[in-house]
């Protein structure tokens, strides 16, 4: 039974709490806040968690063998660190830090103390992304030819991050998941609708060697909400539509197929192909319920996660990278 | 009566000489292209209709008033010309021309001759669109923040022009319509997926000086067809998906508002308000034929088509930055 | 080349002579209505068709092989009758006739001259429909369990035939087409809400002797367009919606189990099986045009149509029947 | 506070003790079932509650000024009856019972008793049905002309009750809150699809004195889940879509116009009439939440329940009719 500590109750917390008490192998000993008004709801659902406002107290715990941190993005790095400084095996919500040389840093105190470090990008965990990964390896989509992600509607404004680092982080920790490539470049553009606040609204265009483009629409203005990502392959296309309750993953036999003309090596001649559509049935597992469970795993047995530290390095770097290209109104940066 | 000659008779030209022959006002006297093929359809149709392969024979024709040019993009500046030159009234097919230095020829040697040169922006004309111009005129939706459009299925790979001059053409022509605004920057990035093969798949974000910005997705390899709009303003918010049959255009009265906090004049409080959602009712107007009712009236009159040649330059000028900043990865080329 | 005559050209004999019009084997000579004004549209069409007032020299015609009826309803028995007895094939528009004595009289007629006579019931010969027909025959969805179709919208009132007449006529053929079972009893239930009209909303149930229902909805005064069939299977269950462009059709791999329990032999025990939804992909074809090729085809050859006078007056059969029960708010009527 | 205790713990049961937990004016004082597994899951959740397999020990208990009960339909009777006896005021899960004799007998009892009877059905209860009820009353849609619902899904067959019992209840319970008028007459077809089990699909006519019709499908066997309501008016036409989470109701300003025509005062003319569409914000408000409100309400002032008594036992006399007519295959049953 593994110990865990659960730092922050605002959004995400309740429901870390709620997937490590239900957990077989795991057990909240401990739920730390600010905010006594949230620690009261705590004891109210758990009578038998601790709760305190002392993160040394929590950290103190030798019972502890893990912590989770759903705190504000600007402070995952300070937590994250003394709570791995402690011993304390780490899971991290999305994203790992508020900038690369943090996550650099929190990489080699993990190493050096030589406990887990995970961060809690949820959506590898999946039914649906699950499936679509399984669909690109088994090769049934052919070669990828684009990733095109909408991920709006009318969301809370924050004050400390943009709308990139809230939603986009989603779709470059899908991205992360199903391709072994990695992406070279990033040009982004955005606006911010209130003054004083970062931007609301962003396009993110991600380019790769291979010949293959990433876009990703994040927007908290929006009047409807769309969860809707476009996976173009050679040899079928995939429309996943997250607010879809029993269709989320539907597979197209349809594309377009090239052939040499006798003309020119340059030229290929375009014929078009349309047939089936199909939507495999999806499991109704909870995502954070197989998050958790890798979670364990890596405690148990020292494998790498899933969510691994570098991969999420990769995702803050491309976020710091499209913020930047945003300001600059899409001049491309190098990653 | 104004008599029309129709040049061209492949996508676009059928639907010109139907509703030439079919307004009250005009009539089609000759029509003309290379292929006999499609000639001899013209004669079955419209027994009454002269056919020509000779594009000479057409402008010299003294009984013609005006022409309608849908030929190949790249023929578009040729023919008007010689039509102007003529003494033609011209209706060119969009875009106006494949380049900016061949629309300002066109601008001169209309002006020159003082006949009406228009080009065939339909969505203007469409009343849907008509609908949102009167909304936003109307303060409806209050200050325009964004533009956001899809407009991606399954189409036909163009070898002459890329996707952006093929569908991204009509939002431009949608947003000089709607907005007194012009953008002044353009970033853009896109995708060949088929070697010596312009891009099929592309992304433009135009920038304004005003607190605004407009985003358009149009790609000919995506497995369904959506052509959804997002118009987003302080007071309401609009969509529009044109391939709803009755239900063309939503207008919802949701947004946010925003209070100066007592703290920072740089810090504004957000807040968030959702209401009915409307769809007002529109006419079934067919609107190439109120692009044509405009045609006669510009002729009869000499007012200034709504879309102008000036404006139709506007549009040429961003494709063309649009697919410069495609060729660097998003680089902002200033309008 | 079969010559053919049509008769009346209101709503659907424009449909009709387009299509034998553009059918290799068929030409249309001549068409007949009351009005001359709807003739004229014919003869500017079609200038080479021949256009009549008279019902009479449209029959005496020798050299039309075939006429097509699509005039009232009312008027189906009379016409055809007097075409039958002219010697020619005949298509009526469906139904077959307004009573099932009419029926039997146009069946005896037919068999004496030894011509076709073939329903326009236009539903079996479309390409979703056939696809399903496909599916029950290969045994995909198992033994069929019910049929369930809703078929409303704003439709135009009739004056001399009810809503059943108009629009259940339409699943009561796709009935005939798709089963070999024949329903043994009707209940209907139906109101008018236009004093002295018919009625214009109405319910029928049809008994089968197997495990079997069917039961379609119809109605002229319904807010929105609903065109929805759900077909039960024991191994799989099809939802038809004809309003969808591009799938029209989804087969659902969901269903129950059954295993006879121990306690009891007549107490089965259910178990509950989800799996993958399947959309086929659908030709194009229009429906009427594989109507006149089997028309053709029986002509030629002598062949029984698949939409025989036989099955049409059995659908007429239920329709008399159904309107029956409806006027004794849904007592059942044996067929 | 009122002191409640729930009996029965099933599938209802936890939604009751949550809301009359969670509520400020009552408490949960006792849960009572047979099947101490699901009293456990009480006593984790709820760790001041006390359990019970006893019925007599809760009933006994003095300090109990209510009880609800959700045990299985056929059991309502005998639980309820004993509850009221003890001095209890009772809100029975839907239906009241499971014949009218039973309701009747509950109703002279707690009018004996002087203690408040009411029944959980839910939907009058809901944001949604509350709103189209003023639209209603406010005159907006004119006259119902018809109420139209379609209730199917994949659902759990039952061993005691058919489908019109579980499913069809909740249509009734709408149309007894929407409208002043009752029915008179039931006619309902229906089948059974496994042997030895009650009906799984179902179709209910209900005839009015007014012009008025009501139909209800429900079914337990179809692939998807439909919850669409159309409810056709003089004036407009309301399409209430409960599997929508933001647009649940829309009304359509569409109908048909009627004059009467010169020739006859029997022939109406029809025209017909289409306008915007508009779908009204709705509150978020729990259903039950709202109806422990009023049950609170009417214990403490003695006010009739909005659902109360009598008009559960007329919802049982439908749906006994209905069960009757369908066994003879719809004939109608006078209410």
């Amino acid at each position: 039974m593994i110990k865990v500590g659960v730092i922050g109750y605002g959004y995400w917390g309740p429901n870390l709490v709620r997937n490590f008490h239900e957990h077989p192998e795991t057990a909240v000993a401990m739920v730390c806040d600010l905010d006594d008004a949230l620690l009261s709801k705590v004891r109210m659902r758990y009578p038998t968690i601790e709760t305190t406002q002392s993160l040394d107290a929590l950290l103190a715990d030798p019972e502890l063998d893990a912590v989770a941190v759903a705190t504000p993005i600007t402070t995952h790095f300070d937590i994250a660190l003394q709570a791995i400084n402690a011993g304390k095996h780490v899971l991290v919500e999305k994203p790992l830090a508020h900038d690369v040389a943090c996550c650099d840093q929190l990489i080699s105190a993990a190493a050096a103390r030589d406990v887990v470090l995970m961060v809690d990008h949820t959506f590898p965990f999946t039914p649906a992304v699950q499936r679509i990964k399984q669909l690109i390896d088994d090769g049934e989509i052919g070669d990828v030819l684009y990733y095109d992600s909408v991920r709006v509607n009318l969301g809370l404004f924050q004050h400390d991050v943009n709308v990139i680092w809230d939603l986009a982080v989603h779709d470059l920790s899908i991205l992360e998941y199903l391709l072994d490539d990695k992406p070279t470049m990033v040009s982004a553009t955005g606006i911010s609708h209130v003054e004083g606040h970062p931007e609301n609204q962003a396009y993110l265009t991600l380019q790769y060697d291979a010949r293959l483009i990433a876009h990703i629409h994040v927007n908290w203005l929006a009047p409807l909400k769309v969860r809707q990502t476009l996976i173009g392959g050679t040899e079928k296309m995939i429309v996943y539509d997250d607010t879809e309750i029993t269709e989320k993953l539907k597979v197209y036999d349809k594309g377009i197929t090239t052939d040499q003309s006798p003309e020119s090596v340059y030229q290929m001649r375009v014929g078009y192909r349309a047939g089936d559509m199909w939507a495999p049935h999806l499991d109704h597992g909870e995502a954070l319920r197989n998050l958790v469970t890798e979670f364990v795993a890596c405690v148990q047995t020292g494998k790498t996660p899933l969510t691994h530290a570098e991969s999420g390095r990769r995702i803050v770097r491309v976020m710091e990278a499209a913020s930047e290209s945003v300001k600059e109104n899409g001049r491309p940066v190098t990653l």
